[in-house]
């Protein structure tokens, strides 16, 4: 069988993970890396002596026999690189968040479509073992009908000069989020935060309300003095605090709530459920590499994207939501 | 000197603490205790045989000897008690939510005044050691200009049937946050909340935004798998993490945070400083103790009242704001 | 039926809470307090009007009507309080050090045997939900063949004048030890330790070896900076870790260890398990709540002790073969 | 100023962090790496492209412009290998255990002064910046006169095939504690373990004690459900708890312990100190970096060697009568 190529754009922080996890898999030729800057280009290729590294990115739109682009550039360049790779016939897995206005990652779905071309972005925590088993146990109904996802993702952390800390930290939450849950459902969207030091908001809280019910709320900020990746997220069956922080038990699974048939025959003295607590032990492979495996599957056809352009698009509206409501300080209904 | 006399009225949950703690204070006697049951006054004359324990409220107004009376007693009986309290003449301690509504809380403050009687109400968490130090910390200059207040205070907790979760548990953070900030410098009142069992809001989040700049999220909810009483308090100059699940180090002073002047001269690299972790030590002192001494002070004239009506009447305001908000799905601006 | 009466002995530290658990059990007539001190005797009897209080032991075995004594004097006074109660005919729960010396215990084993009457020794911790947990864990070898017992019970305590670390302390340990493994399968004691402030060891180490190859080790300190109770037990099947300053989550049960099989066939290469981990919910009761009710069936024969004088006179000579073994310097052999 | 030049042998699990930290100082020529494996040269040749990787180990002898070797072979090479080297008039840092046996780690050491070369044994720990804080602590007299190290390092690990787990694992704890006292004053050893699966022994604990008065318990085994890294040191003046396993706040520096002067002067009522507590800020560089820069000082002479073949060689002394110890079942004495 014919092995697919795939090249990287952008060799500065994420990129070489690229590089390394498609390098490692046995049915994939990394054919180019590309990067403007002429060192990393000699940097990487003394590590990977088998790959093209080039400062032009016609290269590899010219090239015939390319199958596939990923791009890990920084995000306003998404768009034009996305949209040349489409018009050169090149599958596409885009960093997140996936284009900086909705308008464009609308245009990237329409031309993928019309293409029949695979695009896919990067939710990476998508394919991690730990939101993999929260997403199989939401899908199982072994939560039952979900009541809240809470999630508290707060550090120290550079204050960016030309984002606020929603496009930065809430959109991995909502990557979560977006496994677990139908965004579609979103019915309304209201943010509210503050920035004590630069021009955008650096300590926000962002709240989702869904049709089916469901509550979200995700806490980021620049401006915590401890580290915290905590979710929690309840459902009328069972309950998960998933806490990324933890090197090996992330995620813990308690049989915990209200007994909602008690809450109904007798709303007065409702019985409260509050067994066993489960630590389910998680692969512990890496999510990059999962999801590089992914991506070639999709292109041949044998997997459905986990994570599709559409996806994508989603969080880029929500997040545009989120800057409305906190421009014009209330809710926003969808 | 001629001993104090004390009342306590209302010996279900809280009350009890009251007469212990009383009863042990030695400048004081605990003469009356008042419970409409009569089985619980015949089981404190058991524990406290030299306390005349009584169902008639009226005694304990009559007994012209009589200084003060201390209301632990359901909040909608709050207004009522403590009037004909302050009416008889008698100083008055009084549970949070002093009152069922601030137009009440106002005619008791007015009362009070008029009859130039102390009254209190009881935010218990301001007796805390923690909270006294943290307090401190801030009046002190040490935290600097303060940024944000955010606390969690969540866990599966029996659902009320008439109240919403922000008036059962955000209280206790408002009472810690009216302990080091000006609740009058509130400008804007934030909440949202959703009901999946009961009619009333169970899990719930409240911002208040201050004139200053502060802003505070306070999150309570009685469906969370675990116990969280976390509170995060940053300021410029140093920041505090505040667990009162912990059992003896619930005070972390982090000298962690941005300078400032870097900053303003080199706004694209300014300096994160992150120093030594400092947790004070505490005294174990019981809050109530602190507390009841306290009440005996104020009414001799040796303290000025720490929580008085005035601070227990801006709780409630800000309570019903939470609750105009969540029914309008809006901020309030005060 | 007729209901048993009980009197405690010993009114200071332990007692007090022996007092509450017979005095709300149905069955139970609390019949007599007695203490040494008078102001004791009075402050108990206006808590417990329908028990009599008395400084004079004599009263109790002259009662012929009353059934069992439950000692908590201190530790000196065990055996003679203990010998006359037998001999009075009476059935008797006692403090844990049983007694002094083994010899004494010895003594009032064949004592009570003779009498035909109940001789308990209050290892509390036998009765927790978590011991008992840990226990039918073991009886169910759903741990497999026991490995090692790994227990650290250190903090800045009060040093004893009378008394080293291992009678204080590693005493609760080698109750729960007791609880699950055979204590006369012990083949040798070494115990090591040092006396930085005081005359008797304050900080020591005890290893216990079992004929079936299970280890024990147990460290006790009284100058800990940090308050330890965490036990390891360890068997080829399954592993716990018991945490008793967890307020609620004292039991986690690994799926972890070494796959036996494949050690035999490959020993190079054996397989390591690492699966879910289990924090079994348990029950809130009061340890001392079912010991007094245990003591009572026992009494009327429904039940067979749990902790017979043979176990506890077990513990004394453990730990007169740890002091022998601190002494000398080298492993004492059974 | 002349660049000094260093080989690194042996490059499986150890030597690829020599070779990053060496080829990353300035005043450094990585000049040679050397492994018997062809693959492994290969590899690391494309990584380091100015590197000579040689299967040859004459190759390093015989170049007289070759200043140093870093070993980082498995131990049973290491005399062999080191005794070339020195007689080649390199300056050699090797791994920890030093040498299988003392004999040959006392003749490395007797060589190396005679030919006047720096023989340093690579105690990782001792440089990192916990350990080397608490150094300085227990040097700038801000513990006071020690009383105890105690030290956990378990977790499920790999069943050794040719050593037990003392070899293994609490070399790393003598490395730490050589850093904070002097292993000469070292009076009795006593080891105690059970080896449940292989030949050797897989838990165990270590007792050393001091003729200071400093008692020392090292606790290891590779049979534990959790992973612990966990060393508690108290002088009478403060105590440090240092936990490994925490991502930033390794050392916890208690102000608690018991006044030394109350308890002379009363004996009965000694006072208990319980002060603040301090988590010291410590810098994240890395220990090898630090370590590789130190070799080099100490070749050239401006720094005197923190880890010299004697401290090296007093770790394998240790360990050997360890072994006695657990071979005779008594304790040791030195």
């Amino acid at each position: 069988m014919k092995q697919l190529s795939v090249a990287i754009v952008g060799l500065g922080y994420w990129g070489p993970n690229w590089l390394r996890n498609f390098s490692s898999l046995e049915d994939c030729d990394l054919k180019y890396g590309c990067d403007l800057s002429k060192d990393r280009c000699a940097k990487f290729l003394r590590l990977y002596p088998g790959t093209v590294f080039t400062q032009r990115y016609e290269d590899l739109l010219k090239d015939k026999t390319l199958d596939a682009i990923v791009i890990a550039t920084p995000t306003s360049s998404h768009f034009s690189l996305a949209k040349a790779a489409l018009e050169a016939g090149k599958h596409v897995l885009i960093e997140k968040p996936m284009t900086s206005t909705s308008a464009e990652g609308k245009k990237l779905v329409a031309l993928a479509k019309k293409k029949k071309l695979q695009l896919l972005v990067d939710h990476t925590f998508a394919y991690t073992s730990s939101v993999t088993r929260i997403a199989e146990l939401v899908k199982n109904k072994q939560l039952g009908d979900l009541l809240y996802f809470d999630s508290t993702r707060i550090n120290l952390g550079l204050i960016q000069k030309d984002t606020n800390v929603l496009w930065d930290l809430a959109i991995h939450d909502l990557a979560i989020l977006s496994a677990i849950a139908n965004l579609e459902d979103i019915t309304e969207i209201m943010a509210t935060g503050s920035a004590h030091y630069g021009r955008h908001v650096e300590d926000a809280h962002l709240h989702l309300k869904f049709s089916s019910g469901l509550a979200a709320h995700i806490h980021t900020s620049w401006l915590s003095p401890v580290k915290i990746r905590k979710t929690l997220i309840a459902g009328r069956k069972a309950m998960i605090v998933y806490d990324d922080t933890e090197p090996s038990e992330k995620i813990r699974i308690y049989d915990k709530g209200i007994d909602s048939d008690t809450m109904k025959s007798d709303p007065f003295f409702p019985k409260y459920r509050s067994g066993d607590v489960v630590i389910p032990a998680l692969l512990s492979t890496e999510a990059l590499a999962v999801e590089a495996r992914h991506f070639l599957q999709c292109i041949t056809g044998k997997e459905k994207s986990k994570v599709s352009g559409e996806d994508g698009l989603r969080l880029v509206r929500i997040l545009e939501a989120a800057d409305e409501s906190l421009g014009k300080n209330h809710p926003i209904t969808l």
